[in-house]
C-alpha cells in the first residue's frame, strides 16, 4: 500500500477543529504552531473561525483538493466524513476515534470490519482508529492529537509506536530528534509493517525506532527488517511481552497476537534488529544512530576519564556488559605518558586527571592520541554535562572534542555522563553537532554501547535472509509419526541415523537384530506413544537371537498394557549406536514466522540449566556454527579435560539437515525433536527421532 | 578515633582565604553562601580582607579558639599550621593538598606518615590529604573545595566518598539530599571506616551512601556493618572493582588493597549491604530509603499506569529484575472493575487507562483499592513527571496520592518515569514531601526496587555475623597437609569422612584393607603431590589382599617417578565411599576478612557453569542452606526426575563442620578443598581434603 500520500500530503484538512481541550483542540495547537495556514484548512460546521483561521462548514466546501483528512470527531461520525473527502480527492485519512476492536467486544470487530472495507472500496489509507495521529518533521506536518513542549524537534529517527501514550512520552525527551513520529493505533487499513517499510525506504530518516507489541503480517515484516539488513539501516525496537504479564498485557491491549517471545529474539538476531527494554534505551539507542557521523570500524571503545572513580566505574561496568576496550598500543602509551602528568598511569580505561581539562589544546591532543590507537573504534569520553555549568572544564573540553572531530580520521565520539539531569543546551548541540553522541548515565550507556558493537559485528551475509514464514494457515490435526517413519524422513535431507528395521514377529526380530549385529537396541515404534522409557518399552544392549524374540514379546506386552488404544507400527530393531556426546537437535514451528531449529546439550544441560540457541529456519552454516558457540556448554565441545575436539563440522551438517526438513514441511511441521544427537570426535548419529505435524506429510 | 568535633565544629578557620579560582576561593564560595560570618574565620596573611570579610594574618592571630581548621595551601605549609591550630584548640583539621601516598613516590609516602605521626601527637583528627572536604548540612558547615549548582540539599543521606570528583557528580544531581558529604581523601589519619562508624550512629542520618575503593581496618569497618544490620540503617555501597581492569584502577588510585571482589560480595551479604554499579544507582537507591516513610511489610509490588505500553514495560522490566507482582485478590478484581472504565482488564501490573488521571477522587479511590490488596507491599505509579508540564494529568494524581499518602493504613509509595529528565521541582518536592519517592527510568528503577526488596526480605538473624577477621598479618609460607592429615583435621570439627589408614609397606596395605573390608581405594598419601590421579598414584576398586601389596608397590614406584622429591607419608588404604551426590566444600581465606567459604556441585558444574555459592566463615544454618539453595544446579539435589530428595541437612552439618574448622584457624590456614564430597539420602562423605595453611597448625 502506498502510503506516500497519507505521510506526506500536501494539503490537509482537520475535521472537527476547535479550541477546546481535547482531540480537535489540541491537534490545532500543535498545527497552528507548526504548519502555515495554506497547507491545513480547519472544519467545522459550528463555527466560522478557530483560533483566528478560517473555519469551513464542511470538508465539501474546502476551496481545494486535499491530500489527507484529519478526523477528530466521533466514531459515528467517521464513515460519512471519510466518503466526503474521498471525493475531495484524499487518500490518507487519520482517525483519532476509539470504540473499535480495541474494546473487544463484537460490536468493536465489526465496527472496524466495517471501516477496513470502506477504506478500501474508496482507497484510502488510514491511520488508525485509536491512534494519536502522526508528525511529519521532514515537511513539518503536524496531525498529532497530543501536546508537547514547543522545541525543534527535527531529526533522522524515525518513530512507528503501537501506543500513542509511549509516542509522547518519547516527543518529551530532551534529546531526541526524528524524521517521522507515528501513532500507528489499531492498522485497520494501513499496518505497521507499512510505515516500517516506508521508513526503511525513506531517505530522511537514518534509523527506525519501533514500539511494537504484535506483528499482524509476517510476511510483510520480514521483508521489511530484511531490506533493512541489506542497506544495513539500524533498526531499533522496544517489543512488549518479554515475560508472561507482559505478553498477556501487550496482547490485551491492541488484540494483535503476541507470539513467543523467543521467536522475536530469533528473528531479530537474523536481521541485526536492536531489541531494547525501555524507552530510554530506545530513544538513546536511536539518537546515538542518528548522531554518529559514521559507525565505528570496530566494535572497541577506548575511554577517557577526569578521575579514577569515574574510570573505575567505567571499567566494571563496561566488563560487565561486554564491551571491549582494546589494550593501548606501546606508541600510545608513549605518547600519553608525555602528554599526561608524572603520576597518571595510562590504561584503557584511562584516568586522565582533571588537570588536563581546562586547556583544550593539551585535551584535544590526548583526545588524538587515544583515538590513533589502531584498536580502538570508538572514544568514549567521561564527563557529567549538567544543565547549569558549575565546573567549567567543559569550555575548554567541547571546543576540543569539536576540533578533533573535523580532522581527518577522526573516529566517532561519545560523551558519557555519571548522573542523569537534563543537559545544558547549548553544549548538547555542539556537541551533537560535531557528530559527539550524549549518552544516558552508566546503566543505560553500556548496554546501548553493547547494542552498537552488536550492530557492528552483525554480517547479513552470515545469516539466512529467506525466513520460511508460513504460506497457509495450519490445520487443526496433530499427526505423529513413528520413531523409524521419523528417522527415515530426517535422513532423505542428510541427517545420520543407526541402522534399523521395524520387526513384526519376533522371528522377524531375531532377523533384523542378526542382519544389523548384535547387541542392539529394541524399542516400540508408535506415533501414539512418546515417553517410550516410562512404560518398559525400550530395551538396550539385546545379545542375541534369542533375546531378541523374548525383548520383543516383552515390549508388545508393556505397550498394550500402558497404552491399550495406541497404534503399533512394530518393534523396531536398532543397531546400538556407539555413545558419544549427547546433544538436541529440536524444531518448533511458530504460527507467524515459521519453524525455529534449537540446539543444545543433551541431559542436565537442557533440563537444568536451559542452555539452549535457538535460530529462525532456514539456518545458515555459520547460524549453526554461532548457536553451538553460544551455549554455555560450549567448551565440552572444543575438548574438555584433554578430550578430543568434538566434529563440530559435522554437527552443522544435522543442524542444517534438520533445518531443511523444516523448511520444506514449513506449513505443516509443528514440532520436531532429535534427541539425543551423538555427537563424536567424527560424525554424529541421531538415535531417536519425534516428528509431529498438522497433516499428514507428503 | 572521635570525629565529632572535626565533622561538627561550631568554629572553623579557613588558611588560604581567597578570591581567586582554586581550593582556597572555591571554599570561601561555598562558605560566604552557606555559612553565618560568626562561625567561620578566614585566615591569610597578605590580605586584609576576602570577599568582604575580615582576613587574619595567622591562626594566632583569631579572636577565639577554633574546633577546625581548614587548609587550603600546599603540601609544604600543611606541618606548621597544624601545629599553630592545634595551640589555637583545633582537635579537627581538613588538609586538601596533595602529593602524598597517592603520588606513588617515596618521598610521597614518607610525607604522609609524617603527617599521620603529627596528628597522631596533636590528637587531631585529620580529614584528607588529598581531600575535597565535607559538609555538615545538619548543622550548615561547608569546608567543601568543589563548586556546584546553589540549591537546598539538606536531607538525610550521610555520604562518605573516597573519590572527591564522585562526591561532586553527586552533589550535582537534582533529586540528592545529604545528611553529610565527607570526600575522605587519602585517609592519613581518621578512616573511611571512622566516618563509616559515625554514620551509622548519626541520628541525623537515615542511610548511608558509600564510594567504596578498598578497606584499610577490615575489623572497623565489618563492626560498622554489624552496627547498622542490628539497627537496620541501609547502607548503599558503591564498590569499584568488580571487573580486573577496575579493580587495578581502585588500587593504583589510592593505594588501598583493592581485594577479591567476590569476597566484598559475600560481606556484603552477610551484613544486608546494598551493592549498587554506578553513581545513579548510589544516588536513587540512597534517596529512596530516605525518602520513604516507613520500609514496605512485604518485598511485593503493585504496579499502575496510564497505558498499556508502559504496563508492560513494567511487566516485563519487573520480571527481569526478579520483582514480584503478586496476583490482586478477588476482592480488589472486583472493586477495580467497579472503579474502571469498562473496557479495561485489572491484573497485577494494572493499566488504568488515561481517563482516571484527570480526576483525583476517581484516581484515589483506584489507588487505594490497589493499596489495600493484602499481598502488596508497595505501589509503583506509572508517570513520566517532566520539568515542562504539558499534560496536565499530574495536576490531578499529585493530590490524589498526597491524600492517599495521608491515610491510616497507607503504604509505601513510588514515582516511575518512563523517560529520563529532570523533574518539576514543584511536584517532586509535593511528592517527596509526603514520602512518594521518585524513581529513575525503568532499567534503573527496577534494579533499585530488586535492593529495596533484597533489603526488606534481610534479617540480620539467618546470618551470623561474627566475621572471623584475622588477627595477625599471616606468614609468607605455604604449607600442606597429607590427604590423611587433612580429613582427620575436619573430622575432629564433625566432618565425615571413609574409613582410612596410612600403610607404610605392601604388608600393612594388606591388613589396612582386611580390615577396612574390599573393594578399597588406595592413593598416595603426601604434602607435596596434589593431582595425585595425573600421575597413577590413585587406584580404586582394589579386590584382595594381593592386588593391594601390588597397587602400593605400583603407586610408590609412579610417585617417585614423577614426584622424585615428594615427602611421601605412605600409601593411604580408603574405604570405597557409596557413590552419591558430588559436591563441592572449599575454603579461601582473605587476607583482609578472613576465610570463605565456597559450596558447589562438583564437576563440570562447577568447571563449566561456574556453579558455585561464597560466605564468608563463619557460616550459620540458615546462610548454609541459602547457599546450597542459590546453585543454578540446585534442582539435582531435591529429588530430581524422581530421584530421592538428598539430605540437605546432613550436607549443611558438614559445610558447617568445614567453617569451624576454617574459623579455629583464621590466621593461618590459607586454603582447603574437599572435593568431591558425596552427599546422600542420608549424609555426606567427604573422600578427599586438601589444606594448605601458612604456618602449621596447632
Amino acid at each position: 500500500m502506498d502510503i506516500t500520500k497519507l505521510l506526506k500530503p500536501h494539503k490537509i484538512a482537520i475535521v472537527g477543529a476547535s479550541e477546546k481541550t481535547g482531540f480537535g483542540g489540541d491537534t490545532c495547537r500543535n498545527v497552528m504552531r507548526y504548519m502555515t495556514e495554506g497547507s491545513c484548512y480547519f472544519v467545522n460546521p459550528r463555527r466560522g473561525e478557530v483560533f483566528g483561521r478560517k473555519a469551513y462548514p464542511s470538508i465539501s466546501d474546502l476551496p481545494e483538493p486535499i491530500d489527507t483528512v484529519v478526523i477528530c470527531t466521533p466514531q459515528s461520525t467517521v464513515e460519512d466524513l471519510l466518503r466526503e473527502a474521498a471525493a475531495k480527492g484524499a487518500g490518507g485519512a487519520v482517525v483519532f476515534a476509539s470504540g473499535y476492536k480495541e474494546v473487544g467486544t463484537e460490536e468493536g470487530r465489526a465496527a472496524q470490519e466495517r471501516l477496513a472495507a470502506l477504506c478500501r472500496e474508496l482507497d484510502m489509507a488510514l491511520m488508525g482508529p485509536n491512534c494519536a495521529g502522526f508528525v511529519n518533521y521532514v515537511d513539518m506536518v503536524y496531525p498529532f492529537a497530543f501536546l508537547s513542549a514547543d522545541r525543534d524537534r527535527r531529526g533522522s529517527v524515525g518513530m512507528v509506536s503501537q501506543s500513542g501514550q509511549l509516542c509522547l512520552s518519547l516527543m518529551d525527551s530532551p534529546s531526541m530528534r526524528f524524521s517521522y513520529v507515528i501513532s500507528s493505533g489499531n492498522c485497520a487499513v494501513v499496518e505497521m509493517e507499512d510505515y516500517l517499510d516506508f521508513l526503511v525506504d525513506d531517505p530522511d530518516t537514518r534509523v527506525v525506532a519501533l514500539y511494537l507489541e504484535g506483528v499482524k503480517n509476517p510476511a510483510k515484516f520480514v521483508s521489511a527488517l530484511r531490506k533493512a539488513a541489506l542497506k544495513r539501516k539500524p533498526i531499533v525496537v522496544l517489543k512488549a511481552g518479554r515475560s508472561e504479564k507482559g505478553a498477556k498485557q501487550a496482547a490485551s491491549h491492541t488484540g494483535s497476537l503476541a507470539g513467543a517471545d523467543r521467536v522475536f529474539d530469533a528473528l531479530f538476531a537474523k536481521f541485526g534488529v536492536v531489541r531494547v527494554n525501555d524507552l530510554e534505551e530506545l530513544l538513546y539507542t536511536a539518537q546515538m544512530f542518528s548522531v554518529l557521523p559514521r559507525l565505528p570500524e570496530r566494535p572497541a571503545f577506548a575511554s577517557m576519564n577526569l578521575s579514577g572513580g569515574e574510570t573505575g566505574i567505567c571499567a566494571d561496568m563496561g566488563e560487565a556488559a561486554g564491551i571491549e576496550y582494546p589494550d593501548f598500543a606501546p606508541e600510545t602509551l608513549a605518547k600519553l605518558r608525555e602528554q599526561l602528568p608524572g603520576y597518571a598511569s595510562p590504561a584503557n580505561p584511562l584516568d586522565m586527571t582533571a588537570s588536563l581539562s581546562y586547556d583544550t589544546e593539551l585535551y584535544a591532543g590526548a583526545v588524538r592520541t587515544v583515538m590513533s590507537d589502531p584498536g580502538v573504534g570508538m572514544v568514549l569520553v567521561g564527563y557529567t554535562l549538567l544543565e547549569e555549568i558549575a565546573d567549567p572544564a567543559i569550555e575548554y573540553m567541547a571546543p576540543a572534542l569539536e576540533r578533533v572531530s573535523r580532522e581527518p580520521g577522526a573516529k566517532p565520539m561519545a560523551m558519557l555522563p555519571f548522573v542523569g539531569n537534563t543537559r545544558n543546551q547549548k553544549y548538547l548541540d555542539m556537541l551533537e553537532g560535531c557528530g559527539v553522541v550524549m549518552l544516558p548515565p552508566p546503566v543505560y550507556a553500556f548496554r546501548i554501547l553493547r547494542y552498537l558493537a552488536d550492530f557492528i559485528r552483525y554480517d547479513s551475509a552470515d545469516h539466512n535472509l529467506d525466513v520460511a514464514v508460513p504460506e497457509r494457515p495450519r490445520g487443526g490435526a496433530r499427526c505423529s509419526l513413528g520413531e523409524h517413519e521419523g528417522k527415515l524422513l530426517a535422513r532423505r535431507f542428510g541427517l545420520s541415523v543407526p541402522a534399523e528395521e521395524v520387526a513384526r514377529s519376533e522371528e522377524e526380530a531375531a532377523a533384523a537384530a542378526r542382519r544389523i549385529g548384535f547387541p542392539v537396541v529394541m524399542k516400540i515404534d508408535s506415533p501414539d506413544i512418546l515417553h517410550k522409557s516410562d512404560c518398559g518399552c525400550v530395551k538396550v544392549n539385546v545379545r542375541d537371537a534369542a533375546a531378541a524374540g523374548e525383548v520383543y514379546r516383552q515390549i508388545v506386552f508393556n505397550a498394550q498394557k500402558h497404552h491399550p488404544d495406541a497404534r503399533i507400527n512394530g518393534i523396531l530393531v536398532q543397531q546400538t549406536a556407539q555413545p558419544g556426546t549427547e546433544m538436541i537437535i529440536g524444531v518448533a514451528s511458530d504460527p507467524s514466522f515459521g519453524p525455529t531449529v534449537l540446539v543444545g546439550l543433551g541431559g542436565v544441560f537442557v533440563e537444568v540449566f536451559k542452555d539452549t540457541a535457538l535460530c529462525l529456519a532456514p539456518v545458515s552454516r555459520a547460524e549453526a556454527m554461532s548457536m553451538a558457540a553460544s551455549l554455555k556448554g560450549a567448551k565440552l565441545l572444543r575438548g574438555y579435560r584433554g578430550a578430543p575436539a568434538l566434529d563440530m563440522d559435522g554437527f552443522v551438517d544435522a543442524v542444517l539437515a534438520v533445518s531443511d526438513l523444516a523448511v520444506h514441511y514449513k506449513d505443516t511441521i509443528l514440532e520436531m525433536d532429535f534427541n539425543p544427537v551423538f555427537l563424536y570426535e567424527k560424525g554424529t548419529c541421531a538415535v531417536d527421532a519425534v516428528v509431529v505435524s498438522s497433516a499428514p506429510l507428503e
